[in-house]
């Protein structure tokens, strides 16, 4: 199967999380949104899916996935799909939903983080909102990010099966997005995180044992990894880290 | 199987989207959070799932249930685990892919709409956010609800079923929390969704139709049916509503 994912080109954004997925498992995948509109690619190919034009189930916003004739949006039901598929997620029932519920907490933090120099409209210009957006950073850099990163040291404390990943005792796809998430952060907000590093010792450890995974390192040197910039997500204004 | 549902007393919030489901099809459930301490249940039972005393996979917030062993958070993800099991969701894959992705634009929806009272913090008062919240709000009825409730109804015209389910031709939890978004709009916002009424036929049939739905209607007179407020997610603000 050769998976089709779209997603806006320039930018890791959302669409980073399912890439890192198909990276690390190896799978063969189609890039859309980075793609020529000679080859029918590129943004043209997602707006068709957005209007409806191409599918009577249209998503609401990139990314998406097309794998064969179905075709996921949102992140994290795109990952609790191809979980089993790539064997990034554990057999059983239970450890599913508890993948899918950290996945979804990732999705509200991943949400808080651009809403921080975004908190007004993500129509507006940072500038714009500027005012805001410093007030919001300080309660993301002293409350929010403390209390995530916080419980996702306590999961890994807890795991009954160690401390190495978030679920069982084998990666999934929820330590590459926290792993994700982890490397945006410290792009954005290098003081803070380094501010917070020393209560985060097991999370730490896992984004050092995700980034050393022979396929994530060698997608992280390839130019199919774009850098981290300021039309993303995670973005580095100074002024917002304090 | 009897459920039980752990979410903070006195409120809907976010528990709402559960209990329409588990009231729709007349499940047996325990509303953890809304019962007596002396019975060992309300604010401490909830408490002690999250502080990781209860169970080695702490929940990151409420809503979350409890069917058996499992323990199950997140709105989409206990709605995703419900859907089969009280045949509010059809059986192909497809279809439950597609009602997991509706209902994840729901939680960004729900998650906007929170947002707009509290734009900066949710540990501050409205209050001490109210500038940025009449901001917020202003694009939240002129941009945000448009776009949002624009897409369900295209996605309605769309369905190869016919126009009155979101998903495939019967209901599904989706238009039960579709219903519920559209009830807590009109109580937070009358004058805004007055406006886009007539933009919305399909929307609005869908929310009547859900509301007539006998386990429903007898649900909305029951006490079991908290009154919206002013400490929920749907608030009424006068001076947000333009």
């Amino acid at each position: 199967m050769r998976y089709e994912l779209f997603y806006w080109p320039t930018i890791q954004g959302r669409g980073e999380f399912v890439r890192l997925a198909l990276e690390d498992a190896g799978a063969d995948y189609l890039d859309v949104g980075n793609g020529s509109e000679a080859d029918e690619l590129g943004v043209p190919a997602i707006v068709s899916y957005l209007d409806g034009d191409a599918t009577p189930r249209p998503p609401f916003a990139p990314p998406f996935l097309k794998a064969g004739e179905l075709v996921i949006s949102h992140v994290a039901n795109i990952l609790q799909y191809l979980g089993p598929r790539l064997a990034l997620v554990p057999d059983d029932e239970a450890c599913r939903y508890w993948a899918h519920g950290l996945q979804l907490t990732i999705t509200d933090l991943v949400a808080e983080i651009h809403d921080c120099h975004h908190p007004i409209a993500a129509s507006l210009y940072y500038q714009d909102q500027k005012d805001e957006a410093l007030r919001r950073s300080q309660i993301l850099r002293d409350e929010r990010l403390p209390r995530f990163l916080g419980y996702f040291e306590q999961v890994l404390e807890q795991n009954p099966a160690g401390p190495d990943w978030l679920v069982g005792d084998a990666h999934s796809y929820v330590d590459l997005s926290l792993f994700q998430v982890i490397s945006g952060l410290r792009y954005a907000f290098p003081k803070a995180m380094a501010a917070q590093q020393e209560a985060l010792p097991k999370v730490d450890a896992l984004a050092e044992r995700v980034a050393a995974r022979p396929r994530i390192q060698a997608y992280l040197e390839s130019d199919r990894r774009l850098p981290f910039n300021e039309d993303g997500i995670f973005r580095h204004y100074p002024e917002l880290d304090g």
